[in-house]
């Protein structure tokens, strides 16, 4: 058999294909010149699959889709504090273009509207990196990010720089609100260089489901990053990633997500997949139309939304009594609910009852399901229950009878 | 032994006691005279355990925190479309009484505002409703949220009626751009009464469970709502539940919230909790200091964010093979991540073998894991293969011969 | 002979006739029904002629053409800083229904836009005013202002009432501010009154040829407010009186102007005339498009600009030298400029001169000019020189030898 | 005897001398190495005269002040439609150094601001005109103005341009938007050029009673523009020099002005002076502290405000019969009020008299006054009068018996 998934998402590009609104960016005759007809879409699983259909090998230049990646590399090499120091996280509710800079501060309110990016792209290395240095570790970071090595298109690169009024005029005005950390024109052309890396569909899916697993390239399995940077840039893309219309997109989709005017799109469910588009019509904000319709599509067919909750229900902890012996049978994933649940029945196991707790059936524990369900065995034991673990895959290396305390935090 | 849940919360309580900084609203008496050292806790799961410390009787206006919950019980009772074609869903950047509205339709940017709250009051019951129904809906409506009868502080009332001169102002402007439905006088009335219901963190907790579960109160067990209901108000204060901060708290705390001027404050994770609290120390912004605290610190110790995606992972499929037969073990939730790699598997599979779906250590299907699934042994079995399923909690009602197909969504 | 004004005033007309865009405002059916072909024009010289021409006796709703004149009525009653404590002279960039409070004093941004004109309103009379003192204290005033005794049209005051929501929003909203002074209702009861007064374009003209004349109705000779309210008013016209299109007015009329919604117009030039026009037809912004017309064809006919400086020039000092005794002989109007300049000159009479001042020929002295000519006098006098003044009427009454020092001031 | 001018100015500049508030601007060291206590005021009367006090010979840079002055270049170049196509007329209610640009055409609001300045410099000359062109056209368009050779501080201009970020900020934004003519760095660079321009108060005083002239200067007689051209840019100033206080000055002072950054500030009142000022200590606003309390001075002693009008009235026109013939004596300046009130008397005038016109005291005519005259004189002549006119300084050349007919202009 086939896996039926790129049958779909075939489909998916089919049903779409009618939708001939909206056109190529047409400022530089390199986006001008691309094909209206291409179409791609690509899924990369947290655990590393990825599904692709219709044009998934067309190279096109990431342009804003950057913007997200380049957050996370500028929280990496100056820390978050620092960032924050220069770029907020609100929403702009402004185009992507606008200046959007806060009240007092003159920070740029976001890294996803251009002065945030140009902001950001100057933070990266470190205060006196050169522009050379700049580009090559965003074009190094995107290579691990995609899985494979990424190179500029020099054309788009030269041609966008001679349309790069509007960024010199945000940088210009960065400088004199001494935001912007660097000289102007290097700058805005290591930030143009940033924009002119070519990808496909496959490689943005990767790059966004590096974010979903919380810092791991899902294909390569490299830790690129730690939890709390993913969650940042996720957290942001969210509040800020639709420029003017966050709200709209966080309920009608519900898929963090980003666009570039060349027609990419990426988009992220944390712990779940990684998606890239491609469609160079662009809707008169400067969005994928097929792109932004292929996500509404997916969202709607396959739950995908970050605050679906129609999974069925099944309980997640079952007690068996026997002969004085109680089982406790765990299953799924062990987040704060499920160990919520075990220890309310822990509390009712008779004085003199042995306890066992069965964990061979855990897909996963969260970090705080984990210290929730130690802390149940550990106060059990310290009632005088004999407490015994079967854990075959050793999810709960500390459920030895001296199992640390953990009272401050579960 | 106890569950250290109530515990911990109280540490959390003790912990933040010396937060003096804030003092309760002053523009009505029965708000001032507020305790200014109240303070309580309550977290309800989706599983429907209810933990709780501090001052968890103290009952309190639930004034603003009532938007989110009014705003369901509108698209309940009108539809989404039609609360749409009112309200919208954008952050407004803005302080909670600032008029914003859209452009062009004059409509609230969103029913976190007192100008989209005014409206979806407004809308209740129906076009003819008398403030009365309104007033009775919402009392009803709340009072299944929290699992007990509410009642409406009268005082509070009457002292709010007299300081309504902004909300009368919103309502008569409102009602200039005709978008308002209803007479201005008896809608601010009904609103306010809305603001005046009396509420204890827990529930609190239990109403914004309700959200969590996708609609199905968690102790009672009653589906108040569809799980899209849910998902659009959840979405909805994701986006611009904190007024003109809701990207620092997104990345920052992460948990969907909503304060309220008597001190109150909920949140919701969808499929894990809901979060009561209450202290009457208001910051300038209006919101509940320690309120606020304590929601950082449950995210920051219980891994508490929407964006988290720190999961230990273990594989979710198991392949075994013996003699001619090849064995699916699944386990854990089986949502599009699990599945794809599923149907991975399954495109490996020798032309001559026998299968085995054993889903047995399934905790829940999600609706388009199931049809994966589904869809799997659909192919394998129009391939030629033998597929036998076990699936002795019925979470495959049709993995028969007779499946049904499923192409176009998966 | 017949005067020609009356003819150029009726020529305007009639080439104005066939302007046919805009339609009498609709919100209430006693303006919709008004006939969209009345047309008037009256201009009032500071000599106090009227000349007028087509429907110069009908009468219309004042509306907005009332805010200016409220406002010097709220002066003459509380001060101009009381005034300024509540209403900002600033323009506000905005449509006339537009909140525009300032930010920190939440004052309304000018008199002219209804927020100020509303809380003006309030201030009439004083702190304990009655609606209805409020309201005979404005009756009274126009009808000075006019000379002759006005009506409110209770059938317009009646509909506009009922459709008084936005008044109301604004009202409610500067009562939650504390900045309106009294209670909200009455208020905008009075403020619709107000604008319900009954003028014709005579009536109009008159009332702006009385800030003309720096304060006296010039037809009646009654002095009605200070020069300064005059001025105050005058010039918050010019900043403000135009909405969001001050410059483009300023610039291209430069008649300091206010219209009505019920196509009603006033204008005014320092020292020269007060306009009235009348036209239903209002433009999308609310103003009267032929009223407008007539304005910009009145200023380029006439050369009525504010700042039209294009006088010929002749000499205002003549001076002659006639055995040992020099005549200056002054004439026109003697401001600061022809002062200036006979100063220059008396700073040139030879040590022997005796010196003769002609006055006989000068139109006017302005308050500064006859300060100048008196110390240029005692000057002269101070020097040794004999000095004659001819002054028959009596335009320099200090001029004898014991004329007062003027030194801090010229 | 000496003119007491100079003394008043003296005493002004005492006066205030103890107004040690501000301190000169800080960004480049050349303007912060101004003395602060360099304090200079100069006045010339649209007569030709000039006094002055202080340090009247301190040169120091123009800066924001050659705005004004460089519209008035521009719009004699391009024409008036050309240069609105670019800049607007509108008050920006913001401070010099925002971009203020209006919604769709995204021109700069207004010349005064320095997103309209730029705006208007590139405008210079002609559409391919150099750096060059349009330096050396200011320069000498401003040594004219000011009626001597001026010349550009070279030490200020490459200090400023090498602080240029925030005009560079700008050009760019107005060349993405095809607002600006020119290439940015060149444009930016004449600019700073244009500000860096040397004048002293006397400077500025000439340059602004040509302005109130109407165009000529009034030192050397030379016109140097249209009379529309200078009372486009006074207005202009009025409704946008003050930057977001113009309602307050225009209101308080009355005077329209515009300051410079090196402490410099111009005044105008159309018909009667210009005003230069000077003192390095500026406010937090940009504005020379005591320039700005000069001016209220001035204004309040003098009687100088655009919206004065207290001048003493005396009748304008005296008739006088005798045996058979009516003399009309007219007398000071004959604008259209004078006329109105002739005319008016002409109306009266019986059917068998002669008429004698006496204008041998009239101080000027205006145009309209002029011709509202001569067509007096035609309509008599018509009706059979015999009508005789002195008129010994021949203002009213065309007042014989074939005078023209002026109908449609009265």
């Amino acid at each position: 058999m086939r896996t039926p998934i790129p049958d779909y998402l075939t489909e998916v590009l089919e049903d779409l294909r009618h939708q001939d609104g909206g056109a190529p960016a047409d400022y530089i005759p390199e986006l001008s010149a691309a094909d209206p007809e291409r179409f791609a879409l690509a899924l990369t699983t947290t655990l590393g699959q990825t599904f692709s259909a219709g044009d998934d090998d067309v190279e096109f230049s990431i342009q804003s889709i950057s913007k997200p990646f380049a957050y996370a590399a500028a929280i990496i090499d100056r820390g978050l504090d620092r960032v924050l120091g220069s770029v907020g996280v609100e929403p702009s509710g402004e185009a992507f273009n606008e200046l959007s800079l806060e009240g007092e501060s003159h920070r740029p309110k976001n890294p996803m509207i251009n002065a945030g990016a140009i902001t950001v792209h100057a933070l990266l290395v470190g205060p006196e990196a050169t522009q050379e240095q700049r580009v090559d570790r965003i074009l190094t970071f995107f290579s691990h990010l995609a899985g494979r090595r990424l190179r500029i298109d020099e054309d788009v690169f030269t041609s966008e720089l001679e349309h790069a009024h509007r960024n010199l005029a945000i940088a210009h005005m960065l400088a004199s609100y001494d935001v912007l950390d660097g000289e102007v024109d290097p700058v805005v052309e290591g930030y143009t260089k940033q924009c002119s890396i070519l990808v496909t569909v496959r490689d943005l899916s990767a790059m966004s489901a590096t974010l979903a697993t919380g810092g791991i390239q899902p294909v390569t399995g490299e830790r690129l990053m730690e939890p709390d940077t993913a969650r940042q840039v996720m957290a942001v893309m969210a509040a800020a990633g639709m420029y003017d219309a966050a709200g709209d997109w966080l309920t009608r989709v519900g898929i963090p997500a980003k666009s570039g005017v060349a027609g990419g799109m990426v988009g992220v469910l944390p712990d779940q997949v990684g998606i890239g588009a491609f469609s160079p019509r662009l809707s008169a904000q400067g969005n994928s139309v097929r792109g932004g319709l292929a996500f509404e599509r997916m969202s709607a067919d396959m739950g995908m939304h970050l605050f679906a909750s129609d999974r069925a229900r099944v309980d997640a902890v079952e007690v068996r009594e026997e002969e004085g012996t109680v089982t406790f049978l765990l299953q799924g994933i062990v987040q704060f609910t499920a160990a919520s649940e075990l220890l309310d029945l822990m509390e009712q196991v008779d004085d003199e009852a042995s306890v066992v707790l069965d964990a061979s059936r855990v897909h996963a524990f969260s970090d705080v399901g984990r210290r929730m369900t130690l802390e149940g065995v550990r106060r059990l034991r310290l009632d005088g229950h004999e407490v015994t673990v079967s854990d075959p895959s050793d999810a709960l290396p500390d459920a030895g009878p001296d199992a640390e305390e953990i009272p401050a935090q579960v």
